[in-house]
């Protein structure tokens, strides 16, 4: 078997046990036995607990930023854009819960290196909105046109909001109201961040035209 | 001196002192020494560096909540509630930096039983935003008032937003362009928040009546 597709292996298998046990908790025991190889193996081909753990945050943040960045088609109309690029968010993280808890909680929760490795990815989401935002406000002429720093404000209180509600569609998994859907989330955030709640509590609504 | 008043100055060092070195790195003497007391005073009255910690989270968590109700007004319309909830938010939290760091950084990062401390402070704030959430749409009579869970889901959405952004102000210190003030901050989550992006986009501000 080439390299690439047991190093594959070993990383699915690893992403899955740190997703789910925790970094901390997670042996490399567990993971060579779920990938079907033996440890000697996982330590050659990613050399420690750290590295392999690293790996699986930079595989998994290029995951998830390629599914957003693909979905957005940028000759789309400014919120249907944002609709594209909320919805393959919301479904990557419901679809791939134990990358979204590596990335989400297992990294930020075990030290700066890991966290910086997050942080970087989040720098790019951030850029990639400021840059949805901006071409937006030029093509809608806006007469008073955003400056950098408000467009860089308000990208991070999007993808905040997007965190935080990714992270309460997870958990709300098997509460009495059922778990909240991907799509439902995407919605309510749409809403949120195009409506606005001024004319949310009027009773307006955000739909694709 | 009464106990009271040395447990507050054991506690203001130690919220300094996590808050500038981190959890790990702080140290039980220099928390004793900046409070001006013996180490073993510091052991006698909060028994162990986790229940300082845990102590200091608490009432951090607690001032900042305070800080947040007090400035909303019942009375006020809607709007007028969110700004000055906002406002006092990120006032509290430039105002108080090593308070910020404790529980958006240290808390998180350094096991569950701290990161529960903080889940349950953001708990309440949800639970107040969505409150306020609610009555707002009472008010407007809106025609469809927003569902129990679509409330909750906006409320998760604007808490992500808020700690988001502070988060991005507290780290713009010592940028080129200058900090960005907790009023320029409330100002942006206001119109991201309010507004929405769709009318934003093309020009909209909200601005206090």
């Amino acid at each position: 078997m080439p390299r690439a597709v047991r190093e594959r292996q070993m990383m699915d298998a690893a992403v899955r046990t740190f997703g789910r046990r925790g970094y901390r908790a997670a042996s490399m025991d567990e993971i060579a036995e779920l990938a079907g190889v033996s440890k000697p193996l996982v330590y050659l081909y990613l050399h420690s607990k750290e590295e392999l753990f690293t790996a699986c945050i930079r595989r998994e943040a290029e995951a998830l930023l390629t599914a957003v960045e693909r979905a957005v088609e940028p000759e789309l109309p400014a919120d249907r854009q944002l609709w594209a690029g909320l919805t393959a968010f919301f479904a990557h993280a419901a679809e791939h819960p134990d990358a979204w808890s590596v990335l989400h909680r297992q990294a930020r929760t075990h030290g700066e290196p890991f966290a910086l490795e997050v942080a970087a990815m989040r720098g790019h989401i951030v850029a990639f909105v400021a840059g949805l935002l901006e071409a937006a406000a030029r093509e809608a002429g806006s007469p008073g046109p955003p400056g950098e720093r408000d467009v860089e404000g308000l990208a991070q209180a999007l993808v905040g909001a997007a965190e935080s509600l990714a992270a309460w569609v997870n958990e709300s998994e098997g509460e009495s109201g059922g778990a909240v859907s991907a799509k439902e989330a995407a919605a309510t955030l749409m809403n949120f961040a195009w409506v606005g709640l001024g004319d949310l509590i009027k009773g307006e609504r955000w739909s694709p035209r």
